[in-house]
């Protein structure tokens, strides 16, 4: 079964959630810029992010190197923003 | 102290010692991309690299969505690859 892509609507909500996050791909995604004290930091951020990501089965797209960590969440199944995505932002919010 | 840049010749043995790795950024990195089973074996792969590579204090920059990485290598200290890339690729191609 498809996943309902968001709505305008629910969107702006998302966003207006999730202040640490921004609209990326055309709207199809949500971003998020970190930096943390050093990279030990970094990493064990991006470990209880993975736990969390592997136990829901949705998991992020990310880049690191050192101190900076970028997230964006997408939803391939709904061909852009679902819940899974703001309910990840706000798992990842609530570890920070 | 500055990090010593390899030269050509190194650079051409990093390349040959290391048949996964290819160059990048014009000569000044090496990366290399992976795919595995699943976000699990992906992810595992990245924490062995994460404790190597804070042992080490040398970081890649590295992208993964799911089950594939893509790590890349550069000195930042060297302006380009040095001897530290070289070692940091054989220790990643060890775990593999």
């Amino acid at each position: 079964m498809a996943i309902a892509e968001l709505t305008q609507a629910q969107r702006d909500q998302l966003l207006a959630d999730h202040p640490g996050w921004g609209l990326a791909r055309d709207g199809k995604a949500i971003e998020r810029k970190l930096e943390f004290a050093d990279f030990n930091e970094a990493f064990g951020f991006m470990t209880r992010v993975a736990l969390l990501a592997d136990k829901a089965d949705h998991h992020p797209e990310w880049f690191n190197v050192y101190n900076r960590v970028e997230l964006t969440l997408t939803t391939h199944d709904a061909g852009g923003l679902s819940q899974r995505d703001a309910d990840m932002a706000s798992a990842i919010d609530a570890l920070l």
